[in-house]
């Protein structure tokens, strides 16, 4: 006997969890098709020098690499965008420009498990690519907006900021050069607050650029109160400033402002990002950090192609966004999808149990048969303990007499119904099953 | 500059392919769930150990296994029900028996590539697990029957017979030893016809007990008529003739026999399956083989645990059946699921055209706006190249006076509407969305 035991790092899935994943990615993939993007797929495991390149980064000792049957030095996918990068390199001949694409799957990496994460873990990406304008960045600003709303989340904000007018500042201080450092000391701002990020910043450079950069950091209101204030800072990125401009415009035309704001102290850590950065927070619960983040790069597939492909994109934490569902909702989660449990009270009737089944199913209903004969309140039981609503009761009398006893489980109301069509009607009434959901 | 290849086995997935792929899964997801099975969910990474055994067989030398970074011997998954049968090893005492699941994944096999074969692919199991019962055998016959129908093919049948009356009639003829070789000869009676069979046949056994079994594998009829002659046969197998009369009774009884073959030659070859088993055909195109293969085993995870899990059920082979599909139909596969593309005549109106795209979107039709103005045969002609069958275009005199122009890309018609509601009613008319099908 083997011990069934399972990797560290590695989760089983039990439905009722698979269940509510499923729901959540099959609500955002509907929501990025509604805005006519479309999903593409690339290979698990690619040659391991096309994903890390010939370099070997802190990123690249967490990505599971081996060497294949046939002396081929693999690795399994870590992310969803170094894989995009390499396909776009490869078929953007074959593919509309601009190109709308999202991709939602696993990736995995030997992250240290004692932080509390996971070494299998969905990423769920969407670009706009072979595009450098406003109108593109406006769209994924869009599209978080509507994935967050299709979501029934209350209340959250997108953050925006651009990184183009932060480098024209600190070019303006003569301190560009050390914008990486700067810049990743400033993203842990929702982290570690402001003083700690003051006295990190100290070390980095003088005190007075500290205070000009957290005066810039710190500008906020309005969006239109904030661009004021940039503008008034950084004299040289009017061209971003009139960007993000356009972009607040646009916002206000399309009737999606209110959750749009305006902070220079976005920056995102990644040297990746050039133009506009996004982070997207809830309202409700901003502890547990950004759930939606992303921004403008300048060209997508620089290590495989000379096709320059600028683009913008953002990518949604789903396992934290699945957390964040669970603190807001009050809904107890199904382990089941079924409307309605048909009741086995005789197993030689198990063909007119499911030919009535399947008139439920051709009407869109769930209908799942018991599938031996067990004692009415055992049967109910399994039905409340899985969260089907509904018990159709098929006795011979029923049977016989082309009539339908349909009991509600949580009011333990029964009632006969006189046909199959006043019995999907019920059914439909009961679950809130609308006539057209297929 | 790294060459953007992938390796030998592998695809990438282009947005056409993959939305027929996403539309076949979506599909049948919906008829499993609408039987009541759920989905669950393993890890794509296991112990070597507890995939593989502490065996090593033909199946062994193609699984892609090796060392983690914390020296664990891992290996990626071959199949989903080696990993369902672990997990069940696992989670049996949090799960409602008998337990129904389906299981849509990725498994990876380094597999000899010039045989047309992929290293990664797609594999699509549904399962009824802790029940030895004839409704569970003839659930699953009715999910294969659905499943088929619902995708809209045309004509079929699933062939069924039963391991123990072939084992039965085999020990009666006093050949019980050679079961194994016997049933991966007749297993090949498809692929290679009963002239090769009976020749492969007589290095196994003498010619008269060939001849019986030939006898055996060909009876043909009516379910009633295959099981009376098996009845002759094999006069111990009662039992398991009786419980395929059952099921066909079943079948009757919902209305769903005219599909159901018993055919006494499919044996499905492994040794793992002791009931029923399942192939299904498509009248249409019998050489791609079955499309739907399964049956019920003893025993699902004595690998891992005392518990005994009898179980029954069939795996689609996904590849071919997009394959065959496609065959079948005739209708062009897009590459975009959007309905409208909503032109841009002027940069700065963005904000306006996703205000009305967004109109759009909440009564549930998908709508793309493109991103630059280019000339207006342009922007048809794309929406024409991915399968956008509408254009809406929103001039300055649409946008002042509230009125839509849509264009019919196909008849080159177009018509002004004068409220979006009007606009709405008119797309769905025209693309053929429901006023509930979101």
């Amino acid at each position: 006997m083997i011990e069934p035991r399972i990797l560290k790092g590695f989760r089983d899935s039990l439905p009722q969890q698979e269940l509510r994943r499923k729901d959540l990615i099959t609500c955002l993939e509907s929501v990025f098709s509604s805005f006519g993007l479309v999903p593409i797929d690339t290979p698990v495991l690619e040659y391991t020098e096309v994903l890390l390149g010939k370099g070997g980064g802190e990123t690249d000792k967490q990505v599971y690499t081996f060497t294949d049957h046939g002396g081929r030095e693999v690795a399994m996918r870590f992310d969803l965008t170094v894989p995009f990068a390499r396909y776009m390199a490869s078929h953007a001949h074959e593919l509309p420009l601009p190109f709308k694409r999202y991709h939602v799957d696993k990736v995995w990496r030997g992250e240290n498990t004692q932080k509390g994460r996971y070494r299998e873990f969905y990423q769920c990406d969407f670009d706009i690519v072979g595009i450098d304008h406003v109108s593109a960045d406006f769209e994924i600003l869009l599209i978080i907006n509507e994935s967050l709303k299709r979501l029934g989340i209350p209340a959250f904000s997108v953050h925006l900021s651009h990184r183009g007018i932060f480098n024209s500042f600190l070019a303006d201080l003569g301190i560009a050069d050390r914008a990486p450092d700067i810049l990743r000391c400033v993203d842990k701002m929702q982290k570690i607050g402001l003083s700690e990020v003051e006295a990190q910043l100290q070390e980095i450079i003088t005190i007075q650029q500290t205070r000009d950069v957290l005066a810039f950091i710190s500008a906020s209101g309005t969006p239109l109160e904030v661009l004021s204030a940039l503008g008034d800072l950084c004299g040289k990125a009017q061209e971003h400033i009139h960007r993000l401009s356009i972009l607040t415009d646009f916002a206000m035309d399309a009737g999606c402002a209110d959750t749009l704001v305006i902070n220079p102290s976005i920056t995102r850590g990644l040297d990746y990002y050039t133009g506009v950065v996004y982070e997207t927070y809830l309202d409700e619960l901003e502890a547990i950090g950004s759930i939606c983040s992303g921004g403008r790069y300048n060209d997508l597939a620089s290590l495989y192609t000379k096709q320059k492909l600028p683009g913008v994109g953002a990518s949604i934490g789903l396992d934290r966004l699945l957390a964040a569902l669970d603190e807001l909702s009050d809904t107890p989660s199904r382990s089941s999808t079924a409307d309605v449990l048909v009741i086995c009270m005789d197993e030689s009737r198990m063909g007119d149990y499911q030919r009535i089944a399947c008139r439920l199913r051709e009407a869109g209903l769930h209908a799942e048969v018991s599938l031996t004969k067990r004692r009415l309140p055992q049967q109910f039981s399994y039905a409340e303990r899985v969260g089907i609503p509904l018990a159709l009761i098929l006795g011979e009398e029923e049977l016989e007499s082309g009539t339908y006893t349909l009991r509600d489980l949580q009011s333990r109301m029964q009632e006969r119904l006189q046909s199959i069509e006043k019995l999907v009607n019920r059914c439909r009434l009961l679950t809130g099953k609308g006539a057209h959901t297929l």
